[in-house]
């Protein structure tokens, strides 16, 4: 693994999907012109999350929004990783994360395995199985400084996958996630530092921006964890609109 | 699982062998009285931690200090998970926990797989390997209100050994640890939340008390986690000399 600079997009998403694409745009360039080499957006960053919200937004790969990544990760000549879209398939739903190269090629998709589903009497309800299907495959790329794991949100949840990353030699775990008021405050923080330590990986997570008007209300508080014992804090735990987070990642030593 | 009260006994261990088993025996004495039904006792409970130490203290089982906790388990008819001694078996030495059950009887002996090497140049540098063997078995026993997985200090370390015992049915795993000032504060109560969190299990922790004078200094923080979402938060966290936590261990839910 060598160091490199890794920019996690934290968007205020909005309902308005152009919008949305045009801040990624902005933002992309934005770090690249920080030097970033690898940038993360945030989990349904095309779509405000809800149940109600995948259908209308959702798009084949390739479509619009993943078009827009391509152009955008060409331009600037890295790799991002598109956080998720709702995607439509065979006429099923998944959410997906694109990840594009350097030249703009589709590097893979990584459909969320592991569907959301929660029901605490009084507190919170949300059943993302009701309109989505899960993905079945576990999804890893290289980059010129490291190999990287691919998880969305509750995917963080399972240990295993994080252990199956890192036999198959990953050293850096990105998880787009909007994590909620109730499991934001109870697991966000504790699932990535648990992930980096048991593994000895680096790990990134892009959430959108909180916005209390939402349905569905995100923690937020995108980070980036490392493994190392000398530096068992967060580089960055940003919670306001449309900031990104430039790190220098460096060789672990744990 | 059924309800029932988990004794943790966090001892301030001194040089005075006799004196640490009898202040263990009033201990467990006093747990009892107040209902508990399994006691956890620190690492190391008989000796000084430090391997300078080991050899000094070590006995074979059973010896006195395991004769005692023998006595205790049946006089005060619960189940005694036995910290640990160093523990002297055909030339070897290995860090021992051994359980009893309300009978006395010897139900089990967990030697520590994972033996404690580190060497952070300038902080901290602590081999147990110079003088301990490793155990290489996996320890669960039942009571009649939960199964139970024992692992020591840094067993606690490793994921995949909380995972086994999962799979193996166990409700609790007991460590006892004792972590120190460098450790302790980056990874004893982040260890702690993800096992339990992870396997949806309960995690009881019972270090030897702090004792800023001796040799090796133990983080103390004995503590009991629960695996539910709604209770994501330390029961007891004592610090102080001879203490010992009683909880009532309820069904979890999370």
């Amino acid at each position: 693994m060598t160091a490199f600079r890794l920019a996690v997009v934290q968007l205020q998403v909005s309902s308005d999907k152009a919008n949305n694409l045009s801040k990624v745009r902005r933002l992309v360039k934005e770090a690249a012109g920080q030097g970033s080499k690898v940038v993360l957006l945030p989990e349904c960053f095309n779509s405000p999350y809800g149940t109600s919200f995948f259908s209308k937004y959702a798009e084949k790969i390739p479509g619009e929004s993943t078009q827009m990544l391509s152009e955008v990760a060409k331009e600037n000549k890295l790799h991002l990783v598109g956080g998720s879209i709702p995607e439509e398939d065979s006429g099923k739903l998944y959410n997906t994360c694109a990840v594009f190269g350097p030249e703009g090629e589709l590097i893979l998709k990584h459909r969320k395995i592991h569907l959301f589903d929660i029901d605490v009497p009084g507190k919170i309800r949300f059943q993302e199985s009701e309109t989505l299907s899960p993905g079945n495959s576990l999804s890893t790329f290289d980059t010129p400084f490291c190999r990287v794991g691919v998880g969305i949100c509750y995917d963080m949840r399972f240990a295993e996958l994080a252990q199956l990353y890192n036999r198959k030699g990953c050293q850096l775990l990105v998880y787009p996630g909007a994590f909620n008021m109730m499991t934001g405050p109870a697991h966000w923080e504790l699932l990535q530092r648990a992930r980096a330590l048991d593994n000895q990986m680096y790990v990134a997570t892009a959430s959108p921006a909180r916005d209390e008007a939402a349905s569905y209300v995100a923690w937020g508080h995108s980070t980036v964890y490392l493994a190392d014992i000398r530096q068992q804090i967060p580089i960055s735990s940003q919670r306001r609109d449309d900031l990104y987070a430039v790190t220098a990642m460096q060789q672990g030593s744990g």
